[in-house]
């Protein structure tokens, strides 16, 4: 089995490098050559936040780099085979942990993704790894079933600090699931590669799990999203300072009721106490600044359209209200300052 | 000429403690009769913020208070005259200027207003002084002609700090103008009437006009208080500290520019420099806490219906996007917590 880990942000530096560490070569596909250079030359440094106590472990990790514009070259005469599988003989196993933001899933890089499809036929799949729903039809529309999409979901955060370094800044299980919608893909081949990726990942230190209902655990990671993602863009503050001002506790208590009644129509469980666990999620992960509140702060497109977006085109499909989730979509385009 | 201040709120105390100053009694009409005795016992305390020193002056100013519920009492046998009129038979003009807040416009006070056209005839007119538009029509249907209905615009910015005390926290001048469509009023009585009105405000310290355009000026003031209102508001911030921050400048802009293409339409003169204008009151009215962060900290209803819910009135009447107006509007209604 041969791990690749396509794009080079937070996610992927760290599941490089855990995965490296524990034992399974992994190779990171990064969006400019000079970053896969990078981590070529030195690796990648992984540093642990220890609870509890102030220093951080450092960690170096060797790990192959790969420019992602070489997974389908493109020339005059055609389409070449995808450059990771021109001395594949082996017959092994590819898992395809994609790891890059819905936003940078480009055509380019879906064109890729079938390309391989057409390539490897039952020899490799795709894990997903991003936030929301919307990209699992996308990716599957582009692959057109020639390779099967798995999508998961992880609590386990992380900031990159470097083209090549990652700090690991909160631990959590990551859940692997079927995506139901392209196609059954219970039978045993399947399962046999899900538990060898699950096995890989223990080894590299993460509590992982098959999940059969993938979809729950998808939208319950969207409802703490939609809450905490847009609210801290917005007021500029760290995950924990969120809840302390009473009236965002406020609007927080009723953008959570109002994503809430959309996604229980989308299939979301009942029963489950999301409020609780969007107040522990906050003091849990106190100091972090969360990714969006990152990216308006550096001039970069954000995910809004992938999480309170697509809250609003589940509200569109059940015919329910969203106005606060519009609200700070509206908003947050509004402030985000493109260099 | 008898000057009625109907509304003890921060804008009504500091006409009625200038006007009584400069030598025009005013009565104050108040929402609960202990604000009326108050006033009637102690007059009404006004501290001057002298510019460029800390010191405030403080002046206390001889002011007749009524109890808004006096002016027109129902009993078993029907509707009585309205109370401040019993004893009225000098047949002088009576100017009631109405301070209070589009939201405490009730039922009962347009009732009142509407008794009391018919009793004083020509001996009466009305002059708003909220902010936004609605309201124009609202006392216009109430009174059904019987009272003529003038507007004001003012800049003045004032604080109440106590139920018969008010700081004054910014000049300002204050433009009159006709209600067109509540019918023509050219003709000389009100004119008249117009120009002692000024008279006295003028003794009062304000610098007053007569305006011939006084929907740009209503719309003009709209489009400084749809930015203004609630960004400070949501964000948590006096009116000098909101433009500090590079991102919600960015959201400043993009709701000015919002705002300003929909009151275009709606008549606002082209050619002003309203953003300037925008930055320059922020500037000027650096310290102050607007009137719209002051009630939500307060846990009291905003006008939030009456300024950027007319905006989106007027966009959906000429067809225009208003998604940043409506974004504000449902983030400050569900951040706002009654007590």
């Amino acid at each position: 089995m041969k791990i690749h880990i396509i794009g080079g942000g937070s996610i992927g530096l760290l599941l490089a490098s855990r995965m490296s560490l524990g034992g399974s070569p992994a190779t990171v596909w990064t969006r400019t050559p000079e970053q896969a250079d990078l981590i070529n030359r030195e690796g990648i440094r992984l540093r642990e936040v220890n609870e509890g106590s102030e220093q951080k472990d450092e960690l170096v990790a060797r790990v192959e780099g790969e420019w992602i514009g070489g997974l389908a070259v493109q020339n005059g005469r055609g389409c070449e085979s995808p450059r990771f599988l021109q001395n594949d003989d082996s017959g092994c196993f590819h898992w395809l942990l994609l790891t890059v933001k819905q936003t940078q899933l480009e055509d380019e890089l879906l064109h890729a993704l079938r390309l391989l499809g057409e390539r490897v036929g039952g020899r490799a799949a795709i894990l997903c790894m991003q936030n929301g729903i919307g990209h699992l039809h996308k990716i599957a529309d582009a692959t057109n079933g020639a390779i099967p999409v798995f999508a998961a979901v992880t609590a386990a955060g992380a900031r990159r600090i470097g083209l090549n370094e990652v700090l690991h800044t909160g631990k959590g299980e990551i859940w692997i699931g079927d995506f139901p919608e392209n196609g059954e893909k219970g039978t045993n081949p399947w399962k046999y590669q899900q538990k060898m990726l699950l096995d890989a990942l223990g080894k590299a230190g993460f509590s992982s799990f098959l999940s059969n209902e993938i979809h729950n655990r998808i939208y319950y990671k969207l409802l703490i999203n939609s809450v905490i993602n847009p609210l801290t863009a917005l007021f500029d503050v760290s995950n924990g300072e969120l809840p302390r001002h009473p009236r965002r506790l406020e609007l927080m208590r009723r953008l959570h009721e109002e994503s809430r009644l959309i996604l229980m129509e989308a299939g979301l469980k009942p029963g489950q106490n999301t409020w609780e666990e969007l107040l522990l999620v906050c003091s849990r992960t106190s100091e972090n600044v969360s990714s969006m509140l990152s990216d308006v702060r550096n001039g970069k497109e954000t995910e809004i359209q992938s999480i309170n977006g697509a809250i609003i085109s589940l509200a569109n499909q059940y015919e329910k209200p969203a106005p606060l989730n519009r609200a700070v979509t509206d908003l947050i385009a509004a402030m985000t300052i493109m260099p």
